[in-house]
């Protein structure tokens, strides 16, 4: 059998589903089980606390999520939450006592995948996200299910009374571990991943509008072919992208009439802007919007247009800005701690010689690619992640995969930041 | 009220629904009312049949058919059936006797879009079609009927008992009368098309893999993209056609998983490729071949790839053939018919002043885009087709419009063109 093969059956545990229920009630059982008090919010999250020598001050949080995507890995979040309950045996095994509290979270539904928000209910938690919005959501697996996040809540017995926002559970900080999800770690073989932040994006959807017409009677000169048209768009995108050493992806595409003999006057699509500073997000788009408008208009754009046949009817094209999320620049304090940890795992050493932007060989500094709950904590609290290396960057699949020595590592970072940073507390006393 | 926005109700008879009984049954009514014997064959193929003055010869036919698109218009097919109808009257009315029957057709499910198959009861009456498959096509609309051609004939009272083919059935001649269907005729400011024969034509389904990944995680150098791909290769597609003055279209795409933070790793797309001679479309179909798979390969062609990011992962591509109608070249005797009825109609003299191609003002010779009934029955008789011009081009579509002087011509044609070929049969005694 292949590496990893026996952990290929992937997870299914969709947001507030009944095994979603299974997981949450291992969560408080274990949790419990290791002296912590498990609180439960008004958007299900779930926090564990284990006390500190001084009580008076909130604790440092470690966690991520335990549901998945309908087809997901069994890495993604869940290695996060199950390696912070680790970090709470341990410190338990050793007799540790930490200068303040140490907590375990588990977000709700942070894929967004049954309920279409990601990272909901850290964001409610945050302020960025009012409760009835989350709670209103509707879930869109299975289609036409008429649960929304409050009535699942309710079902499964997880809608707590504590008020879900950050001043009813404060935060002192926020680690998170995660997979990468990404192929940079394994095809530089490094262990560790300092997550110094997360990329800028923006999320549209296009709609480019032509006409309807029949595929054999009408001539390329009479044709307003919305679909050939988003093709350029496309590939103007990621052109535009590339040249900015920025990310354009599109992931969702419908068209109409949808008839092989049918030429479509109707094609809507996503468009996914990334890039490290919003900057580069903005000057992405707006090169897309002029390159899209001259490509509706028949014009020729970065060449795409070389070799078509003249037309001499036309698309309209319109944007919907669906989603920005602006650069997200992690606390030094939190790297800091992050990195000391992982060089002191890796390289025998805490001090390891920092040039610019090399930590060693045995680590990066990262910007995350995608987005995590410690997007929203990093609002309200001190944040950082890690990353440890995936399989091929696969993640959202059921073949997504992290060899044991990686989780491993990420585990042990992640005891060694929260530790860190309970002393430096300590030291500072705060 | 702008000119014929009274008929932009458009039309939705889906072939064998109980309006299209309703029709049938105006059909079988009228038709016998003008003194014609109606036989409905094991497709639901009506023939209604004037006798003639030497009743030992098969009829000379005009006709087309009465079933619709789902959001249809009000001439695609009805135009031909009804001034077949109104061709019955005038000779009625004007006493004529000609030489051989003259007959009127309402051929069944021309559209294919209900029961999925274009043009499938000609083709059951030309041998092309099995009967038994013709008979347990299910219809696709609503979604998940379980009604068959044969179980709709029969509950509808259409099963008739005449076998389907052109042996039980035989036709002296096949004329149709269409709308255009297309700009030409109106761009050119020509009031009839003499039609020659159908376009070549081949429909292909293309499966593009590639690997799903995360769209902010993933570089465009760790990335399979497949949505990305195929637009290259739709691209590449009217590029190649462009060349070679053919036509590519691409009327369906779908995609997996579909998210807009994931990268497709499954597109699958329709290509129809189309020209008027079948070496023109087969070097199409041979040239995007190479391409896609250059394509897929991420290699260059065309410059499409001029600026993109190099990726070190590749998509593969596979192709179906799904329908091949090669070139379709009418009867020289019933193009001739044609022309002499348009030229005598439109420029009072049937002797017009033929060079080359041009045959007056009047007229055009055309290849006709579309498939049509007439391409089954030009299999086993004579046969050509009359276009007028429509709107814009625009069929398959509500505002589908034919001004009443373009019907008028076009009906007027149709009678002439089967009153000469009776008369040039007359002549020959056949």
């Amino acid at each position: 059998m292949r590496v990893g093969a026996e952990t290929e059956t992937g997870m299914s545990r969709l947001s507030l589903s009944d095994t979603d229920k299974q997981a949450r009630d291992w969560f408080h059982e274990t949790c419990t089980g290791l002296g912590c008090k498990v609180n439960t919010d008004a958007m299900g999250n779930q926090f564990a606390i284990r006390p500190g020598l001084s009580n008076d001050r909130p604790p440092t949080y470690a966690g991520s999520h335990l549901d998945t995507q309908p087809t997901g890995g069994r890495y993604d979040g869940i290695l996060g939450v199950t390696a912070a309950v680790e970090m709470l045996k341990v410190l338990n095994d050793n007799w540790v006592e930490t200068n303040y509290p140490v907590g375990v979270v588990n977000w709700t539904n942070e894929e967004g995948a049954r309920f279409p928000m990601s990272m909901v209910s850290s964001g409610v938690w945050a302020g960025s996200i009012p409760l009835e919005k989350a709670h209103e959501l509707r879930s869109v697996i299975p289609a036409n299910d008429p649960a929304t996040m409050k009535t699942e809540l309710q079902r499964i017995g997880y809608l707590g009374e504590v008020p879900c926002s950050w001043e009813a559970t404060p935060m002192a900080a926020h680690f998170e571990l995660h997979i990468e999800q990404g192929p940079i770690l394994e095809a530089e073989d490094r262990r560790v991943g300092v997550v110094q932040g997360v990329q800028s994006y923006k999320w549209f959807t296009l709609t480019v509008k032509g006409r309807d017409s029949h595929t054999g009677a009408t001539s390329f000169q009479h044709r307003a072919d919305a679909l050939l048209t988003a093709s350029k768009m496309i590939l103007a995108s990621h052109k535009i992208a590339a040249k900015h050493s920025a990310l354009a992806s599109t992931g969702i595409l419908g068209l109409r009439p949808g008839s092989t003999n049918t030429v479509p006057g109707f094609v809507q699509f996503s468009l996914d802007i990334r890039a490290p500073q919003d900057e580069t997000v903005n000057a992405v788009e707006a090169e897309c919007r002029e390159a899209f408008s001259s490509l509706a208009a028949g014009e020729n754009v970065l060449s795409i247009n070389d070799g078509c046949a003249p037309s001499s009817r036309t698309c309209s094209v319109e944007w919907r800005t669906d989603f920005t999320s602006p650069a997200t620049h992690f606390h030094d304090n939190c790297i800091a701690c992050v990195q000391a940890a992982g060089s002191d795992l890796c390289s025998g050493s805490s001090s390891s010689q920092v040039q610019g932007k090399d930590i060693g060989a045995w680590g990066k500094l990262m910007t995350s690619g995608a987005g995590h709950d410690s997007v929203y904590a990093n609002k309200r609290c001190p944040t950082s992640m890690i990353f440890v290396p995936c399989r091929d960057g696969v993640s959202h699949n059921p073949t997504e995969y992290s060899n044991p020595e990686a989780c491993a590592d990420g585990a042990n970072v992640l005891l060694g930041a929260v530790v860190r940073y309970d002393k430096m507390r300590g030291e500072r006393g705060t």
